[in-house]
Order: structure tokens, then C-alpha cells, then sequence
């Protein structure tokens, strides 16, 4: 039987009046009423999860995951990563344990990946897996298989989260028999960080992607400069980090620092693209990059401030194909966000610039949202030439000539319904991030879970040309301080929105949720209260 | 020369073509232009300050406090504990330090008591004090010095504020010839911790108290037990926290550990006022006294639900007056906070229940509101019978019968300033709360720094009743992961607020207050961005 709707050793299942006994006739009972919690349940909930009544129970001293055919080093890092989550799962009071009994059921999982692995996460990944827990028709052995290295890290996140400690066999955990078959229905899962508006220190970027995988979120959009500091360390342009982060020595990302965090992200299944967002939102480019930013003028003479990339000098052009070539090189994915939004904030800045527009008149320019799109075809063709794709936000679109069609549109301020039907009608591919803003603060998880990329009137063709969507951690209120609790536990709702069949949401997610936050916490990630009251065993 | 408006050698004054022209054209520019903050001033404002021109140096190895007069282990620690910031006030490239050298003209800072100690804060205790840095017409000596070790608290807090590290002179501290004559505004000066909706841990707390003295706040209101949960493990009543505390082993404060935040609060100058809230909010408490809690009924029978305490049993009364002499034993504040705000959702429970209204007719009580102030004002006669004081929630004030004039008002959610006129109108002091909610997470520190306890029509006696305002920071969605960043620094406008004078908000106060978040960065506290994009350094 495949089900969702089973729920194993849940507090949600207790009736109220079983709580209420609970509450005034037991001598060690929690206040679980004002709080449920399952135990045991994956998030983000699988597309096929059938639980069984039968309790295994493991020693985590002695529990094993066994690799019985393909490995390589993404795979060896995972099974040594999960071991360890397996075994410190340890509940508050775990120094009064005295051990796992001998009856313990469960010491050896299989992980079976039956092709060899890929190295490196790419929007065409496979991440379908199987996990059976003790499963009757196959000797009762307990085996988590795929056919790719990242279904396997799904699989091997979906087994951790089935186990829990046992409160009926102290020092022992415990989880239901269970059968799941799950691949995700976006390909494209995505958290947008931006490290200009407050530099973030990179053991926080790691401990993000730490909670991502607990997610399955498989994008890491690094949104890595903008107006306010440059705190990249480029190879060609040092001077651009030098003149533009907040500290050129401290609140920069070096060329180590971004290997660090593109392998971490690497060996959990996570592709990393970084943004570098033209020609508007380029203030802190201007120190390092000489006549890089358009001279804004009254009266007929220059006013001291500057506008977007000056599209009027070819050097500029020159300037931002070395640094695309750069970041091609530095930054695997074959994806490169080259930005694209706000500019008509510049508008005014580019029309009152002599220079600029006599290079309009001189090319049959009309409009300012003309030269934005000049600009950005321009920028486009450099990074098809360099064979790399392209992500744009959805100005891009609209004010651009027709695209390459490879080209994603990133959806974040239209009406999102109008706009996935226009982006999918021209056969362009779309993300979504419109109502996925972690920035704003007032929205609940809630208001995230409701919305859906698939909500618009089109055709299954259409369907088809939405790759998924991003949340998106905007920088100017967050820093170190307060960034992981803003994400977590509101981006899992986007995160399950994104993996989970479309109709999770009638599934009841919030004590669900509530496990999957205290799971968090236990692993590290300081994820917010979802619900309200409450506490983590 | 008395004035509060002068600002020494700070990011602000530097014109936006300065600020242009470092970014173009220095060599180790930080974009200061994106990002306004103070060098070494004082959050929140001294009520008189000058500022003068001339810079002293300290070479931080050296440096040391030196007690005059009268002494005692609350001034001791604080020496030991501001000798420590000062000494420690290291930029982040303090390893490339060649030492301070030898010119550094300030060593020695007098410490000078002229009274003797007072062994506990409290609502009179005096705040007073003055530093005078290298000051001509006294040797050039340098002195904080106060009638009060209250006083003497906060002057060495605001003596280390003026302190930074010199970036003209690397591994030296510099400081700007000041004179400070300051005292607070207002009496009371809080910050409520609810630790029953979500348990904190007591290293949180202490955490959160070491911040309060950066603010100069001086009241820690303890809202410690609630509907969800009950923490407090009485020593009368030890089933109250067996049974109504998340986790009786762990989620609990121990005698001990009230004990500890009671000392440390003490050492900082900070009285701790603890909550225990009734008739309502008291479903935590259930479990652990037997029939304290109104048993609701539909249709004539139990319906299994409880309400608000039982008013009908005389036995309950006695239950409440043996843990407030129990409270009253263990915390040392003349105060105690009774509560009673919202009985007006037990009501109906209370109407329910033929005992409760048989109760009513035999007394001659004619609605629930009588009910209520029956019951707040048999609770008021027992703490007026141990010796204590009591601060009620506005509702007491509307429903109760005449008060104790002692009796404390804490308004929260009226509008603020009907009910200010008409508390202090009949001659009842006033708390200040409503509007100041931390757990309204759109409100920005400028939306409290608006609001004035002074802001409505009264006479000066009417003011003079006004004791000050609490900050409250309701524990539904926070908890160890996000509290200390929820709370600071938007509570640091509050604090501003009640010490300052009332015309601070005209002081453009932003760039100091991004001083002031990464001032208590520096010392450890996780105070949240303030004013938008930016960094510390």
C-alpha cells in the first residue's frame, strides 16, 4: 500500500481528550496539547510514503550504512555525513542512557547506486530514490538505491529523518517499517543569498547549505555583489573587491573561500550560481573600475553622482566579457545569473548623459528600456559564447529583444500569474520567486505554502517551461545575527512547495513541520518557532 | 561648554562629496557612504554631554580603573567587568598590532563613590552620576564618579562607550575630552521575558540582562509562567513545574538558577520583577493543583475544558497566597507582578459553571467583570500582607474596585493616552507598554522611539505618576534562536526613551544607534541590523 496519509507515532493523532488526561493524571507528561509534533515524517513529504506499524529499533554504537555496488568520493562523504547524524541522534537526557539493548532490529542499511556518479549537480539531475525499511518481500532488508549519486543523497536525508530516539527502549532510536519512492517535481529548487546589502560570514553560507540539503533544496543562487559592497575577490579585477567590499582584508569572499563553499555545496547535491547583476545595481563597481559607471549630469555638467554600466563605451563591454569569463571559470555551473533588474532606476542618470545619448541617436536607440535591452543582449551573447546559460529577472523579458531561448526568466515583482503565462507563452523558461520574498518578514510560512509556480492558465507544454523557483533572502535587514532563524523554517515551506506533489498542502503540514524544525535545531540550523508555542524534545 | 550637539569624529559629518571622493579615489576606502555611524557616543543620549576636541589615548595594557572612596563587591565586579570591555576592544585586525606606544596620555580612570552601597536596585534607587575625561580644571584627571553604586553603574557604562579602538595610532584605544552629567528620565526602565510560551535558556537570559545594563534598562520583568508552560520549580509547590513545565527535568528554572539571574541582575543594577500571572492564564498550572482551575460546562455537565482559577474555593486563595509568600521569599523586589489581564476569555467558563455562579449570587456579585476584581483584589490584600507591592495589567484598573494606591498599572492595550489621563488621574502610578510589543515584528525601532509616556493631557502631578515603560517581548515565536536579535537593538529605542530627554528624537539618532549594534556585537550580544545595509567593523 502506497499512501501519504499514514501517520506512525504522532503526537497529532492523540485526541484532545487523551492529551487532557495526559495533562492532569500523568506524573511525566509534557504539555504536548499546545503543540504537536509528528515523529518520524519527512520533510519535504515524498511523493509515495506508505508507513507500516512495525517498530525497528537500532543501536546507533553499532548501526552501519553498507555501499553494495557504485561509490565515488560524493558518495563517501554522504554515507560518513549521515552515519553521524544517525549516531548523535541523542535526545536531551542521553548521558542517563544505558545503551541499546540486544534485540535492536536494524544495524545495516544498504546503499545501492546502480550507475556511476556524476561529479558535479546540474539542473538535468536525476534525484529519484527508494528507501524500504525492512521490507517483507525482499528478506527484510533495509535499502536506500538510485540510480544517481544525488538521488542517493536525497534517499540517504529521507532514512534520517524516519529515525528518532525510542521513548520505549531507552538508548535505542526507532523507526517505522516504511516504503518511499520519491523524485522531486521542480527541477530547479533554489535560495537566493545576498552577501552586498551585509557580507556573510562563510561558516554561516556552509551552515545554510547544511540546512538546503535537510531541505532538498539543490540551488544556491548567490546574489554576491551589488550597489553596496563588492566583497567578491576576483582573479583579473582585484581592484574591484579593493575599492568596493565594506573591508578589503575582512569582508571579502577570496578565491579559496568561494572553492570552499562551491565543494561543500558540490558533495550535497547543490548547484551554485552566482549572480552578478548589470548594468543597475553595480554602485559598489564603480571604485575599481575605471569610467565603468554612467556620469550623471544637471544642468549640462556632471552632479557628482553615477548611474548604471555607461552601455556608450565599448570597454565596458570588454570589461564585463572578462569578468564573465572569469566567473565561468570559477563557478561551474553551466548557469550564470547576469541580472537585469531595476535598471530604470538609472534611467534618468543614462538620458542625461550627453555621451550616452549620441550613442543612442547614433544607433537608432529610442528609449531607455531600449538600451537596457541592448545592454542586455549584449551581455547575453557573451555568455552564450562563452557556453554558459543565462538567468535573468523578468525586466529582462520585457524590455529585451527576443532571447535565446535558453535563457531563464526569473519572476519576482509582476503579477505572478500574468507573468509565468507570458514567460511560458513565448516558449521561455521561468522560475518563480514573486511571494518567496524571506525579507519580508510578515509573511508566515503559510503564506509561502500557498503559493504554487503551476498556478496559471496554460498549456502542459507551458507547464513544462517552469523549472521551479527560489526564495529569496534579501540582505539590506539581515546579517550573521538573524539571517538563519529569517530563513528557516519559512524557506522549507518553499522547499516543499517545490519537491512535494502539488496538493501537499492539503496534507495537514504543520506538525510536520514543527518535527522538521527541531530537527534542524538538533543538526545545528537555529530554525525558528513555525508555530507558535511550543519546545524541542 | 553643556551641549548634546556636538559629534566628534564621526562617519556622519562627512559630507556626501567627501564620502564620493574616498570611494573614487582612496586606496583602502570602505563604502562609509552607504552606511552612517558614530565614533564613541553614548546610547542612550546623556541627558548633558560636551564633547571637546582635544583626543586622549589609552594603551589598553595599561589601563586601569582606580576606586577612590568607598567600594563594595557590586562596584568591584563592575571595575573587574569594564576593565574587561575596555581591554578588550580590539578592531578585527588587532593580530597585526605593533602595541600602543608610549605617548597614550590616559592610563588611569578614578572610580569615586561618595556614598556607600546599596545592596539591592530598586524603583528609587538613584542613577546619577558624571565622567569628566581629562578634565582642565581638575589636574586633567579623568573621573565617573556618583553619590549612588547605581549611578557609578551606569557612568562606567557610559565611559566605555566613549572608548574606541584609534585608527590614527594602531593598537591604541582613543577617547575624546567629555563631560557627561546624565540621569535617567523615568524610574522604571523594562524589558519582559515571557518564558513559558517558549522556554529560554538561563545562558539567554544572562545574555539578554548584559544588554539591558548596555541600555542602561534596570527592571527584567519575568513573565516565567503562562498558559503553555510552567518553568518555575517551586519549592512549596514542586508539581506545578512536575506537570506543567514542557520538560519537568529540563525545561525548568531551578532555585539555583533563579538564584543566578537574580545575582547577576543585581550586580548589573537591573531589579527583577517576577510575574506570576492569575486568574487567567493559568492552564499550565492545572495540572499541579488540584481543582485550582474553573471547570467549564456545556449543557449542564463538564465538557472537559478548564478556565480560569476557581474564585468559589477558598482553598485556591490559599494555594495563591502561599506561593506569593513563596515568591516574595525569593525574589527581592519589592514588586510582584500579579497579572491580571485577558479574564475576560474565561468568562464564559466561569458563567458555566453552576458553583462559580452559586458563589456569585451568595456574594452578591453581579457580572464576571465583578468576579474578576473580586478576585484581583482578595490577590492585591495578600500582597500588601507580605510587605510587597503589586503592578497589575490595565484590566485590574478597569474592572477592579478601588485600589491599593500603591498599585502599579502596566497599560498595553488601550489607546495609550485615554488611559494614561485616566490612570494617573486617579492618582494610580503608570507603566507604559502598549506600543512598545518586540513580538510586532513590523514595528521598527523608530516606530517605538515615536511614542512617549508623557504623550498625553495631564497635569504635572499627573506626569509625575508615570513611572516609565516596559519593552515586552512575548514569547509565542521566539526562543533561543531569534530572541536576542528580535530584542535588540529595536528595545534600545525604548531605553533611549525612557532615559533620555523627551527632544531626543530630534537628535538624528541612526548613526548612533548603528554604533550602538555594533557596540554590543563586540561585546557579545546578537543585535540585529538597524538601519539597512552596512557592517561593522
Amino acid at each position: 500500500m502506497i499512501t501519504t496519509e499514514t501517520s506512525p507515532s504522532q503526537y497529532s493523532v492523540m485526541s484532545w481528550f487523551v492529551r487532557l488526561f495526559l495533562l492532569l493524571c500523568c506524573t511525566k507528561c509534557s504539555l504536548s496539547w499546545v503543540y504537536e509534533r509528528t515523529r518520524g515524517q519527512v520533510w519535504p513529504l515524498p511523493r509515495f510514503v506508505s508507513y507500516q506499524k512495525t517498530l525497528n529499533y537500532i543501536n546507533p554504537v553499532k548501526f552501519t550504512f553498507k555501499v553494495t555496488n557504485n561509490t565515488c568520493p560524493i558518495l563517501d562523504e554522504a554515507v560518513k555525513r549521515y552515519t553521524d547524524v544517525i549516531k548523535k541522534m541523542l535526545p536531551r537526557n542521553h548521558h542517563q542512557w544505558q545503551g541499546c539493548p540486544d534485540f535492536s532490529s536494524l544495524q545495516e542499511v544498504l546503499v545501492t547506486l546502480t550507475e556511476p556518479c556524476e561529479d558535479w549537480p546540474n539542473l538535468h539531475m536525476d534525484e529519484h530514490y527508494e528507501v524500504h525499511v525492512n521490507r517483507p518481500d525482499y528478506d527484510n532488508l533495509t535499502i536506500v538505491s538510485s540510480s544517481s549519486v544525488w538521488g542517493l543523497l536525497r534517499g540517504l536525508e529521507s532514512f534520517s529523518q524516519l529515525v528518532t530516539p525510542a521513548t520505549d527502549a531507552a538508548g535505542c532510536l526507532v523507526l517505522n517499517s516504511t516504503d518511499i519512492l520519491d523524485y522531486p517535481r521542480f527541477k530547479h529548487r533554489g535560495l537566493l543569498l545576498d552577501t552586498s546589502r551585509h557580507y556573510l560570514p562563510v561558516p554561516v553560507i556552509l551552515n545554510i547549505l547544511a540546512a538546503m540539503e535537510m531541505n532538498k533544496m539543490n540551488v544556491f543562487h548567490w546574489h554576491i555583489v551589488d550597489d553596496e559592497s563588492f566583497p567578491y575577490q576576483s582573479i583579473t579585477y582585484p581592484s574591484l573587491s579593493d575599492k568596493g567590499a565594506y573591508d578589503s582584508k575582512h569582508l571579502i569572499y577570496t578565491q579559496d573561500n568561494v572553492k570552499n563553499i562551491i565543494e561543500y555545496a558540490r558533495l550535497r547535491g547543490i548547484r551554485v550560481i552566482p549572480e552578478f547583476d548589470s548594468p543597475g545595481h553595480t554602485r559598489a563597481w564603480g571604485g575599481g573600475a575605471n569610467k565603468l559607471l554612467t556620469a550623471c549630469f544637471t544642468n549640462g555638467s556632471f552632479n557628482g553622482e553615477f548611474g548604471p554600466v555607461d552601455p556608450s563605451r565599448s570597454q565596458n563591454f570588454k570589461f564585463v566579457r572578462t569578468l564573465l569569463e572569469e566567473v565561468k571559470s570559477v563557478f561551474p555551473d553551466k548557469y550564470i545569473h547576469v541580472g537585469g533588474d531595476e535598471v530604470q532606476f538609472g534611467f534618468q542618470c543614462w538620458m542625461s548623459n550627453p555621451t550616452v545619448t549620441q550613442f543612442m541617436k547614433d544607433n537608432n536607440i529610442t528609449s531607455p528600456e531600449n538600451l537596457e535591452g541592448y545592454y542586455m543582449n549584449q551581455v547575453l551573447d557573451m555568455v552564450y559564447n562563452i557556453n554558459a546559460s543565462a538567468i535573468v529577472w523578468e525586466e529582462v523579458f520585457k524590455h529585451g529583444d527576443p532571447l535565446h531561448n535558453d535563457t531563464v526568466i526569473q519572476i519576482w515583482s509582476s503579477n505572478r500569474t500574468e507573468m509565468l503565462k507570458e514567460v511560458t507563452k513565448e516558449g521561455m523558461y521561468a522560475l518563480l520567486s514573486q511571494g518567496w520574498y524571506l525579507d519580508h518578514i510578515s509573511d508566515q510560512w503559510q503564506d509561502f505554502y500557498k503559493i504554487d509556480p503551476t498556478d496559471f492558465d496554460g498549456t502542459e507544454k507551458q507547464y513544462q517551461l517552469v523549472l521551479g523557483g527560489e526564495a529569496c533572502m534579501w540582505g539590506e535587514m539581515v546579517d550573521e545575527t538573524n539571517i538563519v532563524p529569517r530563513i528557516w523554517p519559512r524557506a522549507s515551506a518553499v522547499a516543499e512547495r517545490l519537491w512535494s506533489q502539488k496538493a501537499v498542502d492539503k496534507t495537514a503540514p504543520a506538525p510536520r513541520l514543527n518535527e522538521h524544525v527541531c530537527r534542524m535545531r538538533r543538526r545545528g540550523v537555529a530554525a525558528q518557532p513555525a508555530n507558535g508555542p511550543g519546545f524541542c524534545p
